[in-house]
């Protein structure tokens, strides 16, 4: 009994009210239209925005929605014009999209589509501005176009990386966003040469990856920099070599790390948020040949400050979304990576749990436990 | 008679006193010592970096001193060491050098050598902290390792570009400093690809180079930017297409260029010194892609500040120091493409004196005419 052109009636777990726990409803998830993919998640892991967005702390409330962005699942329908995808192929839904037409996906060296570039405000499709899921005839917003908390889900062709039907989605669900953005802003943007040395900024999730990706490019040294001291244990598995706290030292990090190092690193990735990191990540870069990327979102009347004779001594700054990967195009090698045993993803995964406790994984990330909590939506 | 070896007697433009006309005196110039080179200089040209240590404001002031760092002359004699240079090389002395032995010079990205990296506040040479300059055994300090404003000068062999002796000294002299700086900003740095479009902030002679570079790179169309608009005219002859005055509009220059261009240049060159500029030229560029690159030399108190999402949205901000060329083994290439015809000299080179009329050279730059005034030494 088939399900294409159907509505599908199935769980989801439905944020009704900021900051409160989320509940398993039974929700009408609606056909796939032009361009766009319905997919059955098998797994989904927990990601920082997922928990901003529920708090809806500063964010534009928005209620009832479904949340949920890093995800892997099985294609079960497609809409209208979508001939690059067909049931039964293994994706992995990404919060940000490629369009292929516009001058970003066009250019070499862009990811920030025009067309399906991030849009946390938008709560329906882009198709006809409305949205697939609904109970009982009421509206539920969608959540940067993917929605994985949800048995099925609907999302933009665009926004659908086609993956090897080999690769183990309970772990390959992780490269949706946070691990892809923190190997890809070393591996694509600060590029550190074999040998050279690294300071992270930040150790959490996506600072771990940063780790990683200098760990696999063959970086001498990996100097982990975070406040908090309790992420100095874990860092030791993802190849961080050495540790600085802010916190113990009188002067300025940056100055603290060029002792440490002869005048800098070669490269550094900061990935807290915090504007003071991101300008100390900057202001430790070796004159000459430094990069420092930037890879935390800020708040919004941060300011970054530096004096412009740290540039002038040839001194390189970027930023990077989502590491710079273009998500159709780019993410189904980065899988490959993980099936090669070139890149680690397990040593992420701290913790599982069934769909049924999916509020469980909040708690872990509200505690600052673990990394990545997978949650298994067949439980 | 060879002068091997011994004092050399020689005219040389003594600037005794800040903001006071040069007066030429009756030099010697004791020989070069370990590594160092002893040119005879035919060509000199007149930058602002002298005019700036001339007037002292703000500056250390150390007088007497041989001014001077563009030029083009013809070795004389060597000191014990010089292995890469013998008498009747042509060459360029270079107001920053390379060692070819620190990790600067090792690195493919640096040019900012640890032991010849510029000095302003160097007077004497690095050898034994003497001066090669006298008058009555009265010492008289160099200037940038290079003082050109006289007959024969003493350098490090680190500091001087052996180039084809068919080049024609009286032009290729102006690569010594700021035409070098600004073409390699653009090409070496911004690097725009064909067809790309490049905004050049500030049309002095450093702008114009970087605007030549931005001809030279086949850009589309090459976006100049002045508060003054009588610059607008001579930047026609050097290839830029379009001129915005930032005093013509409302609105920050950088929202201006960002409307020119559907969303702003792709590659930006900053030739000011002023903040305001800097923050402007890394802003105007395009999100996804756009390169910022900053040459000019800022206040000591200026602070460089934007919103760290104009670089999360993946622009890129880099300063160079002499176009990132490493001055023995990049110039003499350099000095290839003009005689190639890549490369157009001539049209910076706007006024001639000879030495005797050194004076002139000061009057003209005073007045922002012209841009390079080519000083005859032999006249
Ligand atoms: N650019 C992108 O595409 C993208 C994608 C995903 C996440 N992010 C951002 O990356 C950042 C990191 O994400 P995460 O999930 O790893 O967060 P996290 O909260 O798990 O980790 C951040 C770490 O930074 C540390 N920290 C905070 N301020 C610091 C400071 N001043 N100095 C040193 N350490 C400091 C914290 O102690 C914490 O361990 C967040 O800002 C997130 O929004 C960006
Ligand atoms: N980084 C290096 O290696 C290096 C080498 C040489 C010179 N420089 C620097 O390059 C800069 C330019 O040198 P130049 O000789 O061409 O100087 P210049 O004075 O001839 O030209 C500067 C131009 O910038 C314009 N300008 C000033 N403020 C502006 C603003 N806010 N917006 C737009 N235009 C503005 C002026 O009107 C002028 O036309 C100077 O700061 C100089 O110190 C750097
Ligand atoms: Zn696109
Ligand atoms: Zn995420
Ligand atoms: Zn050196
Ligand atoms: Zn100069």
């Amino acid at each position: 009994m088939s399900t294409v052109g159907q509505v599908i009636r199935c769980k989801a777990a439905v944020a009704w009210e900021s900051g409160k726990p989320l509940s398993i409803e039974e929700v009408e998830v609606a056909p796939p239209q032009k361009n766009e993919v319905r997919i059955k998640i098998l797994f989904t892991s927990l990601c920082h925005t997922d928990v901003y967005f529920w708090d809806a702390k500063g964010q534009n409330p928005m209620f009832p929605r479904i949340l949920g962005h890093e995800a892997g699942g099985i294609v079960e329908s497609v809409g209208e014009g979508v001939t690059d995808l067909k049931p039964g192929d293994h994706v992995l839904p990404i919060f940000t999209g490629e369009c292929k037409e516009c001058a970003h996906c066009l250019s070499e060296e862009s990811n920030m589509c025009n067309l399906l570039r991030i849009n946390t405000d938008r709560g329906e499709m882009i198709h006809d501005g409305k949205s697939r899921f609904s109970i009982n005839g009421k509206p539920i917003y969608h959540f940067l176009g993917t929605s994985t908390f949800s048995e099925y889900t609907v999302v933009h062709v665009g926004q659908v990386a086609k993956i090897n039907p080999k690769a183990p989605l309970d772990k390959v669900c992780v490269l949706s966003c946070g691990m892809s953005t923190g190997f890809g802003a070393t591996v694509n943007v600060a590029k550190p040469k074999k040998g050279q040395s690294v300071a992270v900024f930040g150790l959490g999730a996506v600072g771990l990856a940063a780790a990683e990706g200098a760990r696999v490019s063959g970086a001498s040294r990996i100097i982990g920099v975070d406040l908090n001291p309790s992420r100095f244990e874990q860092a030791k598995k993802f190849g961080v070599t050495e540790f600085v706290n802010p916190k113990d030292h009188d002067k300025p990090v940056q100055e603290v790390i060029a002792e440490m190092t002869g005048g800098g690193v070669d490269r550094s990735v900061e990935c807290t948020g915090s504007i003071q990191a991101m300008i100390s990540a900057f202001e430790c870069v070796h004159d000459g040949w430094g990069v420092a990327v930037l890879v935390g979102v800020p708040n919004k009347d941060d300011a970054f400050k530096t004096h412009p004779m740290n540039l002038l001594n040839e001194r390189t700054l970027k930023g990077t979304f989502f590491g710079n990967y273009k998500p159709r195009t780019d993410i189904p090698a980065v899988v490959e990576k993980y099936m090669n045993k070139e890149l680690e993803l397990d040593k992420f995964i701290t913790h599982s749990v069934p769909f049924s406790e999916i509020n469980k994984a909040f708690e872990l990330m509200l505690a600052g436990e673990g990394l990545r909590c997978v949650i298994r939506m067949d439980a």
